[in-house]
């Protein structure tokens, strides 16, 4: 099945999406995106404009070496050749031509007064800059879209003009002309009667790219579907510009799942509600909890009056059933969602716990309750399998017990600041309440399996004491080096271990001292890595309960 | 002019916005907010159920002695009797009658699923409960609007009945019948088939209630307006169970400002934006950025290709004059900016730059080194104006200098975390190095315009010298109280300055120790708020950057 010929689900959460006040994206960052929107299964995704700034560039480098996409196409974006030069002499086009990229959007102006206003060129012109660019990159044996820039006003000013861009481009080689509503200005009628018209007066292959100035983007986008285009432009979480761009997931799931379209490689639209939370871990951009489909609100019921008839029917409070875009229902009162996601959860990480009805019961429990006060299980996989370890096994596991722990952070004469933190501790940890044997059937191993094989200090036993100081460029660094270096002296493998990712989240916005910080840290062995939580009032304490869980969950993997 | 009689704006924000996840509010909250919906003129604010509440009830009370209201009629909510009982009989009923309201709203169900499965009662029996209610208040003295519950829903399995519920309605006496999309699952062309529908087959006044849920509550209310409908139901900010309701400014704005409807009396819409800013302060929800028309990213550029013509013609690049809503444009400042929206952004902060093209050079260069070090100005205009102000006043404005600071986080015996910071600072700070006139001109007032009046110590002095120790549940709540507390003795209005909020972000996720972090800090003098941008190697320094600026840019505004 081609779904790239059908129809186009084309993103350009990296390039317009980066548009976006407040949000700033590495090219780590959006390496990490590009992967998960290939994860969702879109058909496009479109990287940057490489050669006008140099992270975009890079991405296309390094997404040449990096990137093994499933299901997507990358794009590079860029604009027509600069007035009074040849396509093929323009280092501007050239940087296109030469990113790796297998499409091309290329931006043009389509509404005369931006032509002579902001291109300062003549309208004859600008179409051979149209003709002349998409041919060029076309003769190099790339695939071109054109975005027609401004092209809902243009089309009110002069309609045979901006229709003229698009005949030029398609009659160029161009396989999609998209017709971008740049201000955002555009209501559904509109939108629909304009591409109607443009599909019979150019015989172009249609996409659209809306905008939310007026709260319609998503509207628009469907609008002009309903006409007869067969690409539709947006953002993951309706990042952009101003208001946004038009929400992706809550097109192709209106698209989907209400005007029965395949746009998606099957099975996919169940991944949105994950994907659209994991790139907002990236862009540190707090979710929104009202967003259709995914928001954390979206298919949550406030008890009461409606809780009787739910139990009878959830269908007659919900739009749908959330778990087609992999989402859930929340009621307030109850625990209906949640067991079978632990139970899964739990069998990919080794623990058979169908039989136990209890335990998940318990697990479920302190899991919504660990949510309410911060935590977040979804984005740190480590921390749950040590929760899970802990009810299963009837004992956290723990390789050292902490006494206590100070950082200090200074100004040095020469204007920098330093940290210094001071641990305490006693390795090894306490032995482990339940025999080898009963964890090896727990976690559903056969009994001739290697149990774990962690040292267990003598009963009576006080373990060594540690006194270490670390330091480091952060507070966190500091805590880090010292718990390394003292916990290192029982177990050498923590050597090996690096903390390579730090994320800061404040909660409960707004609330002034209320506030509290989860932090999510990723550590690596050098082979894999693993994420934890912490979550507490104090940044550092959040902290340090990350750093204690990360260095437990490698430990405890090494002596499995 | 009876605005009432031509088109109804009908605000819900107080009843189905109260439904909105973590929504909470006060018989006090209320009455503010109705005072601030009846500045904006929609003509019903809905206040909410009186007798099922005890809240609700006591709204109800206190508006009929406190609430004024010069454009807006109080409108009370509640269902229609019970099942077997006469609705003079009703205590529910009678709750409503004896509100004080003019209006009631009732809500009845016109899906008969659910009249037999959460209503438990014959579809018969579910007509006379809509009859002998409006009846009853009507001939009590009543208006009495009718909200049809899931009617799109019941329309799509029984039509007849859902009609027929909407006739019953009119016969007895309702003056509207609402439509309400209460799992918010519709879509615009649905909806106006819909509405066409029942215009026709039942000539009733039609309104339209829609939530958000696909993402097109804003179009499925212009799509019920289009098709018919005169009476609009929203919430201010959209706030709403799930999704949320129609965001009542989107809807009326775009129904004015593009649709050319006269909804709200003549010059309040250009209140919108203060007003919709003014209710999140009460809700104390944080309002969305992105939010249309309102937003205070709405018309908020960055892209620097799009400032050089920007400064042609601002509407060249927005749908329209954001004055018409009270939002303004802003120009954010990041490394895509180019001279031209440094120039036009100083000019908003009162910098007239346009005869000083070195200095725009300067500047700009400036932005763009700093933001490669990984500042960003766009989130962080009071930074980027004390940046401004350093470049055209020739130091940067300074109000005490910091000698050093340490802060030390330690576990206490309880296991929780404490945090204790020392500062050592001098005030006042040093002397400007340009002098008043020469600064009044560069922002372009004239000689006689007040100048900054900052201390000044006389040259050589050394000021007072401070050391004070503060304390925290954070490091930076640590250092803030401690920095406030010292300069607090030379500026007392730095007791009003309060943090609320941080945000952290890690830069160069993926380098390990390379790893830059970028702090931005808001600070409120509890009539506005400003935020500033710090980075650094080490968290803590990053937030002690932030933390100076948010300070000096504070006492600057108040000792201008």
């Amino acid at each position: 099945m081609d779904l790239h010929g059908s129809f186009h689900v084309y993103d350009t959460t990296l390039r317009d999406g980066a548009q976006q006040e407040g949000l700033n994206l590495s090219v780590a960052d959006k390496l990490v995106i590009a992967r998960q929107l290939d994860d969702l299964g879109v058909g496009y995704i479109e990287g940057g404009w490489p050669g006008a700034n140099p992270k975009d560039t890079e991405f296309f480098r390094r997404a040449r070496e990096e990137l093994d996409l499933r299901h997507a196409r990358l794009a590079a974006f860029g604009a027509t050749r600069r007035a009074g030069v040849r396509a093929a002499d323009d280092p501007l086009v050239a940087a296109l031509r030469d990113s790796g990229a297998g499409v091309v959007t290329l931006v043009a102006k389509s509404h005369d007064r931006h032509v002579e206003l902001a291109l300062r060129t003549t309208l004859e012109e600008n179409l051979a800059m149209v003709r002349d660019t998409v041919s060029h990159l076309r003769a190099e044996g790339q695939t071109v879209f054109l975005d027609a820039e401004h092209f809902f006003d243009g089309y009110r000013e002069n309609r045979a003009y901006a229709l003229e861009v698009l005949r030029t481009a398609a009659e160029a080689g161009a396989e999609v002309v998209a017709l971008c509503d740049t201000n955002g200005g555009m209501l559904p009628d509109w939108v629909f009667d304009v591409v109607l018209d443009v599909i019979e007066s150019t015989g172009a292959r249609v996409g659209i790219h809306a905008h939310n100035d007026s709260g319609c983007a998503v509207a628009n986008s469907l609008a002009a579907v309903a006409a007869g285009a067969t690409h539709v432009q947006g953002c993951i979480n309706g990042y952009g510009e101003r208001t946004g761009n038009a929400d992706l997931v809550t097109v192709v799931a209106n698209l989907e799942l209400k005007l029965d379209r395949a746009v998606l490689p099957q099975g996919l639209l169940r991944e949105a509600t994950r994907i659209a939370h994991a790139v907002a871990e990236v862009t540190n951009v707090p979710p929104a909890s009202r967003q259709p489909y995914v928001g954390t609100s979206a298919f949550a019921h406030k008890a009461g009056l409606h809780a009787s008839a739910i139990k009878v029917d959830p269908n007659l409070y919900q739009h749908l059933d959330p778990l087609v875009v992999g989402n859930d229902m929340r009621l307030l009162v109850s625990d209906m969602a949640g067991r079978a996601s632990i139970e899964l959860k739990g069998k990919e990480l080794g623990y058979d716990l169908s039989d136990d009805r209890e335990l998940v019961t318990r697990v479920t429990a302190r899991v919504k309750e660990m949510e309410q006060r911060g935590h977040t299980f979804e984005a740190a996989d480590a921390s749950f399998e040590l929760l899970l370890a802990e009810e299963v096994e009837g004992t956290r596991p723990s390789y050292f017990d902490v006494e206590s722990w100070r950082v200090i952070t200074e100004t040095r004469p020469d204007g920098e600041a330093i940290s210094e933190a001071t641990v305490k501790l006693r390795t090894p940890g306490a032995e482990p309440a339940r025999s080898p044997d009963e964890v090896r059937r727990l976690r559903g191993l056969g009994s001739d399996a290697p149990a774990d094989e962690r040292p267990v200090s003598k009963p009576g036993s006080e373990g060594v004491r540690y006194v270490v100081t670390g330091e480091g460029n952060g507070p966190v660094n500091a805590l880090d080096a010292a718990l390394r270096e003292a916990i290192g002296q029982a177990f050498p493998e923590v050597a090996k271990f690096e903390l390579i990712d730090y994320k800061v989240r404040i909660l409960d916005q707004g609330h002034g001292t209320d506030a509290i910080t989860r932090v999510l840290i990723e550590t690596t062995d050098g082979e894999s890595s693993w994420v934890t939580v912490g979550v507490g009032a104090n940044v550092i304490e959040a902290s340090w309960g990350a750093l204690v869980d990360g260095l437990t969950f490698g430990l405890r993997r090494h002596h499995r």
